[in-house]
């Protein structure tokens, strides 16, 4: 399943790109390897904008390699498939996340967690594995591995299914792994975007109670009335976390930004689990108080699930009608959109409708 | 099995007890309860010293409440029950970890893990939940409820079997709750002493492969060829630890004083679990890199197991022979005892042979 060293054979391919630290997008041309046996092309039609976009057209972490497409949220068509491609057919609803290669021999491969397989091809390029550049949705078409295309149900509208694909799937794997998904639990959920409510909607669906821990009040309303969240506890009200303490099976902590856990380890029941997904700032380590972790509190990270599950959790989000709020942007709105990532402003997803507004230039 | 709140009758004991924070202990008359209805009393043949003992008797932590009788290593012989009793007759041995009450009632205590009680009563108090102030196992007997007593099976040495009731229970329970415990995987021990040495015998016991972590290279020969590890890293090579990343499914760090756990998270396989056991300074949080967690790796920390796990652990020990390597000291050598335990210098924990050598004054 790993994509070859070699790659022969390119088409031109169109999207837009950033092409420094201001993390501006503009239009850009550029290759794309040519269909192979193994492989389908996808005719990109809607690609969420996902935090990790942002940050990567801003060069936060300071790895950006740039023109870089941003995307990893990524439904169409399949207009193409190799010669030994069973998995779709022309014509098939398909999606890539935010991984299109791996080793496919390690254990994590062998366990279809390919996330986790130390030779993993993220859809953007992060770090330069193999000397292939690889770029992402925000462009006219990606031609994948059909092992990395996931099927997207006829139920699920397009739009609305896209960012389960990266956001979906980062919150539905860390509750399936770490058993956070039983009836009558009670999870916490800590920020309220992109990923937040999508958990909010997954743990209602598993059946369990919910409660909504975020900063803003303004977010409560539509956290109970709309997401069905069961409670919504202020975190910088200590009366209220103090009246949490203790009640939590299991939090998901979705805030990117740098922030510390320490007041949601006492929300903890014993034997409670903290499980960060929210990917805060790499560099910086968080400080964990020793005293609750004796109380058998776990405290962990995720990153998106393997392929496998994936599509597990697009079938359960077909079954049980869960697709991301989103706001649906043509093309050349994306630098607005990036600037209202960054402010906190958008509920809950970006999602641009590339079909419909790309336009080569 | 919560003790009364009312305690009618008392009896004369005797020990030595920490009367300041210089934690010089020295001989020490006190009252017990009568036996009631409930309780067994236990005439004390052996007490292990604990590295809490220590904290305890110097007020480390800042809530030593002197005079102060420490010891949670407590085995001996039945000398009364009450007539409720059925566990235990006169004449059984018997033995007292680190809990003597808890409420009963709550969730921990229903699915039998007394020590995560929030009423937990530890045999030594340590705050002041009902103004009865417990003392310890340096002294002459103890009457205790009959279900916070272990019988100690007759195939083990009294003397050896004394540290498991707080040292052996301690590594055993997060073993056992945190699935590391099977055959063929591979354990990481931090820290080579009491606890880390029991840790050691009941991994191979599981049928697992060991690695001990430690600073001490002087520890290395004893590790591999009485303890039977199966590789020692020196935690502060570099090339070492570099050559075991990746390698662990889970380590158990045993070490008291404050340290950094980040260069052990590299040594854990996707997944794996660093569990703290030595309490370090609470007061201080551990920072975590971000990182590794997100390669779902787990932090957590635990304390003793409740009392069916303890039984449990005793038993097992008894089937396999795991007792803890001990210097058998006299009764007044323990202020000694306790200034090598602050050096570091015993192999692996001191048993004071109370029967023998405690002499009422």
């Amino acid at each position: 399943m790993a994509e070859l060293q070699q790659e022969k054979g390119t088409q031109k391919a169109f999207g837009w790109a950033a092409k420094d630290s201001s993390g501006i997008l503009s239009p850009f041309h550029f290759e794309r390897r040519s269909n192979k046996d193994n492989d389908v092309t996808i005719k990109i039609l809607y690609c969420g904008i996902c935090h990790t976009d942002l940050s990567l057209a801003k060069n936060h972490n300071g790895f950006t390699l740039y023109p870089l497409v941003p995307g990893h949220e990524i439904v169409g068509i399949v207009t193409q498939v190799g010669t030994n491609v069973k998995k779709f057919k022309v014509g098939d609803r398909a999606g890539v996340g935010s991984m299109i290669g791996s080793c496919g021999d390690c254990d994590n491969c062998q366990d279809g967690m390919e996330s986790y397989c130390p030779k993993m091809i993220s859809t953007v390029t992060i770090f330069d594995v193999d000397g292939i550049k690889r770029q992402g949705g925000f462009s006219d078409f990606i031609v994948v591995d059909q092992h990395f295309a996931i099927h997207i149900p006829a139920s699920l509208p397009l739009d609305g299914a896209a960012p389960l694909l990266c956001a979906g799937i980062t919150v539905f794997s860390p509750m399936k792994y770490f058993g956070l998904d039983k009836p009558g639990m009670h999870l916490g959920v800590v920020g309220l975007g992109g990923l937040g409510h999508l958990a909010v909607k997954f743990a209602k669906a598993f059946g369990m109670r919910v409660s909504v821990i975020s900063t803003s009040p303004a977010k409560k309303n539509e956290a109970i009335q709309v997401l069905k969240a069961n409670t919504f506890v202020i975190s910088h009200d200590s009366q209220q976390m103090q009246d949490a303490s203790g009640t939590l099976d299991g939090i998901i902590d979705t805030v990117s930004s740098p922030h510390s856990v320490s007041p949601f380890l006492n929300l903890l029941k014993t034997g409670g689990k903290i499980i960060l997904v929210g990917a805060p700032d790499l560099e910086k380590p968080v400080e964990v108080p020793v005293w609750p972790l004796l109380g058998r509190r776990q405290i962990s990270g995720s990153m998106a699930g393997g392929i496998k599950e994936t599509q597990e959790m697009m079938d359960f989000a077909a079954e049980h009608n869960i697709t991301a709020n989103v706001e649906v942007v043509p093309m050349d709105y994306v630098n607005n959109a990036m600037d209202r990532i960054e402010k906190g402003d958008v509920r809950y997803r970006f999602v641009i409708d590339i079909g419909k507004t790309l336009t080569i230039a």
